[in-house]
């Protein structure tokens, strides 16, 4: 009998699963709180057959959450309840810290791996998908310890057919990093779009006369969804507070060498210290 | 006798400039202050020949500036002394108004056109320059009542084979405009990627597996040239300081929003007012 692999939420991450697994020939089932995203899901192929919440979470081996984290939070404890000693669920969420903590106490937190493929891009939606998505991206799981050796194989053996390179972290610390190589980089982009916004409203003229290349990629990650990132930012609230306050003072900083004119230093600011350098490192070591 | 296109400095956009205007039969002859430059522009062809900066001046019937804002500052007086009515001098600097102010009085002032092709990418020098860098992009000219008219309409010329959406603005105007849509996003870009470059120095493993493609996107201006961007950001010093205070005012609002956990407005923030609701309105008009 063919593996029935259940996926909740059929946007962007969960369409894009769906579509990796069923090349491989996987019986995938769907659900989606929306039924538009189903409808689409099931008719671009993404899915096998569309069930209800309750059918998926009784006969599929593999569960799935690919919903914004505040529902995953919401409905995870429920569907551990259910689940039995050999079916898996596994998430997609961009926080683990605070799903982690949710479950501690669950009697079925091993069947749960934590898991995030970084590989969200700004467009969302079923029929956003593809199925090259996960392509040698990165892959965190979290806190593995708390997961069956088996369930945690399992996990792996999906992370692995959709190619991606996973490595583990404790879900605290995941929280902090991501913070800064993901969550960081959204609310900059956010907030850019929103003074571009306020400044050019009033005046497309010369906003269309004047845009380049540059303001498209660093905005690039506004168009990210809000029902996605809302609850993200919220969930690793504390530690994107420290993050775009540390952020805050870089840019007083740089500020400051513009007020004292400071060539020399503002020239080496540039020059060295960026992320260049390390990606530069890591490639000679 | 064909026209002698003169061309001072081959980086990405002086050496895109050359291989475009090659593609088109013209006499492209090159200088550049760094021999290493000049010696590979001649190699992959983007100029015909390298001469020396005085015969380039006096040999050339279009004077193409296409060096740092400082640099230009420095020596457009010096090439207007010597050029005849029947030259024509364009640059391509990223900030317009001190360098027309720099040459108010120039007695052949109107043989210059202050011009701003925005069409740089994150990598320089001659060996990243290409022949269709321009195609479809913007590009200003400021202050175009202090041009003669065929000076004017020359530099149109050039721009339309580059194949460049042209338009007017005051020189004034347009460093506050591009302070906001080109410069504060290098700023974010160079500060977010000295923040990493800080967190991750020497935890270089964990960054190798948490990095994803949001990260790339927004820290790629900062791999642009220091040597190009640190005049840019001191000319354009006054306007900058204002935008990036009032980007770190609009980051303490949404900081704000997150301390007070206002998921309504944070999910408004996110879906609202971006650029691209700017953008969907161009679209639609």
């Amino acid at each position: 009998m063919k593996t029935i692999i259940g996926i909740i939420g059929l946007g962007l991450i969960g369409g894009s699963i769906g579509f990796s697994l069923r090349k491989f020939n996987y019986n995938v089932i769907g659900f989606d709180f929306n039924k538009k995203n189903s409808d689409c899901a099931l008719k671009i192929g993404i899915i096998n057959k569309i069930v209800s919440f309750q059918d998926l979470i009784k006969i599929s081996s593999i569960i799935i959450l690919s919903i914004p984290v505040d529902e995953i939070i919401k409905i995870l404890n429920n569907i551990l309840n259910k689940v039995n000693k050999k079916q898996v669920v596994f998430d997609t969420g961009s926080t683990k810290y605070s799903i982690c903590k949710s479950i501690i106490s669950n009697k079925n937190r091993g069947r749960f791996v934590a898991s995030h493929p970084i590989a969200g891009i700004e467009n969302s939606g079923p029929q956003s998908a593809r199925y090259n998505l996960f392509y040698r991206k990165n892959c965190i799981i979290c806190d593995k310890k708390l997961s069956d050796p088996d369930a945690l194989l399992t996990t792996n053996k999906i992370f692995n057919i959709l190619k991606m390179n996973v490595s583990y972290m404790e879900s605290k610390e995941h929280d902090i990093y991501i913070s800064y190589v993901s969550h960081l980089p959204h609310v900059i982009s956010f907030v850019l779009s929103r003074i571009i916004f306020k400044k050019f409203l009033y005046n497309k003229k010369k906003f269309i006369k004047i845009i380049g290349n540059g303001l498209i990629s660093t905005t690039r990650l506004s168009k990210s969804s809000s029902d996605t990132w809302t609850p993200i930012f919220l969930d690793n609230r504390d530690n994107l507070i420290d993050t775009i306050h540390l952020y805050i003072n870089f840019l007083k900083s740089f500020n400051n060498l513009l007020l004292e004119k400071n060539i020399y230093k503002i020239h080496k600011y540039l020059k060295k210290y960026n992320i260049n350098k390390i990606i530069n490192d890591i490639n000679y070591e």
